[in-house]
């Protein structure tokens, strides 16, 4: 039998290292032991580091095992923690595991009252768990699991070469679920930074709108559009999109105008229409807003949308007047989502136009003003509701 | 010989799991081999994905043997890497890997002209890396290395357990090196995000201070004197500051004016001693600027520099008149950088202040306006040129 399973949790042992989802591990390795070991059922008391506890994860088996709930978690208190954390098995027989038939008779022998204690108390949380060999491992002495076993199907007792074998693959498993542990902090570190990033774009940005009075939810309202648009095109194979277009295109969304900035406010707040002068001034906002953003390189992508927002399909629009598919498409988005937020809001010298005069506007531009498949997706987005 | 080593690179190739530095974690193993197989020089060929490469990695053994430099990068048309990366090895004699002496004897059987091309030049290359056997180590089918053993020093043959053994650790090691890989990928777009959000954070909060004429540049300065003040005082233990004091620093020092957004250019680029009302308008600035990021939960203590980089020590400041210690650490380090900057640089109203001067100055509100541990180190670094 030890032949017969050993190679293959020693292929499984292996593999494992590119698992980096712990439940995912977990209970790969768990069901497999039921499965190839042949025992009852298995188990692996895992180290929560954050929360200070040891977590039961179990493959109830073919006969099914029901463990009552207050087992689920260990705290350190715990005997059966507290007796391999604190190495008590040091004292013990079976270098590091602990086999409940054994340790019942080493129980009766000479043994220091607190070992004892401790012993006893295990052994009593290893009879509620139906284990008959526990088995810890550890990582730079650390603690990091116990691998549960219950009874062999066939009633037998685990051989010694059986045994280590397991503790030999208690401690693989434990090394790649510590490994997927670290492997998921880092990953969650790196979206909570990101959040992070768009959230502080986002406050920032915000206060930057909040000196126009015209424009208040602007940003938030255009931003929302460019994603729906983005996600769609995204589904759509022929729209060959950069890698993280998506991220970009939501930077380049809240960033769009920030170039405003550099208008004075006068001319922002301004109730009636500009004078050539004053829209000038208006129309540098796109590229003051890519010059502010121009030392990150990252952004490159997302700098094109900012800049180029104010093109037009037909080539008349500003600051260089790029035409059709010249123009990138991550600031085509933009235009068609600024141009419906702008039509539906009110203006100083101006109502907003109703929903559905201004799709009609927006149908109207395409391939004019705006790109004639990003309308055709906004469109769709627009008929599903989703705008 | 193979029971001797075996239990060691065993040991080993478990704890590399957790080793997350590629380099680190060649550099073992090849030792290992080197020295408890005993081999003359052992190697590792290993796949740059990025770079389309091969990279080999070699430790010279006790003789040293010279890899020609050509030799140190092989790309996907490399005879050897072609070998293992077409599956060649399928219509081979030795499961997977290359037994030198044997493929040369194999080459004279039946074989197709094609595989007999390859695999010619393939031996050809052992001869130049003085390889006997070369084992390929696959994760889902794709070639992640190659094992490269040298002569074993007493000169004899590997026996069939020993290459079958080799043929797991090589999978092992390859199946490290990846983790580390991945690891390193992901603490390095970590990083790149962290920039990222430094570098957006900067921009746009230069682009703010714009609007002030007098205070151009004021915000680099600051932070940088911040940034050192907090570096000195991490390192001494009676400070108990924050994890991740110096990050939340980083962005406090690079915001704390951001609330300056909401006051009048008037009154920011106003020629003269501001009115009282004037006055109470430009102090709101800290007040608006922690309510700008307010909604930013990661940026809890950053909001606190923000909020309280006008309080005074001796409670004279604003907004909330907090007193000593009551003054979060973080606002104490702002208040005295921004308040060197701020009497070194020229204003509406005032010239600047020389260096000695200014020094004087903070020395006397030290235990007035300033916090005086902050102050003491902040001197310190005056006396040895960091500021």
């Amino acid at each position: 039998m030890a032949i017969d399973y050993k190679k293959e949790l020693e292929g499984a042992a292996r593999s494992m290292i590119l698992v980096h989802e712990p439940d995912t591990l977990i209970r790969m390795i768990v069901r497999m032991m039921v499965q190839k070991v042949r025992v009852l059922h298995a188990g692996i008391l895992l180290h929560d580091e954050q929360r200070h506890t040891y977590i039961l994860r179990v493959s109830r088996g073919p006969t099914g095992i029901r463990i009552p709930r207050e087992f689920a978690r260990m705290d350190y208190e715990n005997p059966l923690v507290r007796f391999f954390r604190e190495r008590k098995d040091k004292d013990f027989l079976n270098d590091g595991f602990i086999i409940y038939k054994e340790a019942k008779k080493f129980l009766k022998r000479t043994v220091t009252p607190e070992v004892k204690e401790i012993l006893k108390k295990a052994l009593y949380q290893m009879e509620i768990l139906e284990a008959v060999v526990c088995i810890p491992s550890y990582f730079r002495n650390q603690l990091l699991g116990i691998l549960i076993l219950g009874k062999k199907r066939n009633g037998r007792d685990f051989l010694r070469k059986e045994l280590d074998f397991f503790v030999a693959l208690a401690s693989d498993v434990a090394m790649a679920l510590r490994n997927a542990q670290l492997f998921k902090q880092l990953q969650y570190e790196l979206d909570k930074r990101q959040q992070l990033f768009i959230n502080t774009t986002i406050s920032l940005a915000a206060a930057i709108e909040a000196k126009d009075h015209y424009t208040r939810g602007h940003t938030e309202r255009v931003t929302n559009i460019c994603l729906e648009i983005g996600k769609r095109l995204l589904e759509t194979k022929d729209a060959h999109l950069e890698d993280k277009f998506l991220e970009n295109l939501h930077i380049a969304a809240l960033l769009h105008d920030i170039g405003k900035i550099g208008v004075p406010v006068t001319i922002l707040n301004k109730e009636g229409p500009l004078t050539p002068e004053e829209r000038q001034k208006m129309q540098l906002h796109s590229e003051v807003g890519a010059n502010i953003l121009q030392p990150i390189q990252e952004l490159e992508l997302a700098i094109q949308g900012v800049k180029y927002h104010h093109e037009r399909y037909d080539g008349k629009g500003y600051p260089e007047g790029l035409e059709g598919e010249k123009i990138p498409m991550i600031a085509a988005i933009i235009a068609v989502a600024d141009t419906y937020d702008a039509i539906t809001s009110d203006r100083p010298y101006r109502k907003a136009m109703k929903k559905d005069e201004a799709i009609s506007e927006i149908k109207r531009e395409s391939g004019q003003q705006l790109h004639p498949l990003v309308v055709s997706v906004f469109l769709q987005l627009y008929d599903e509701g989703k705008i």
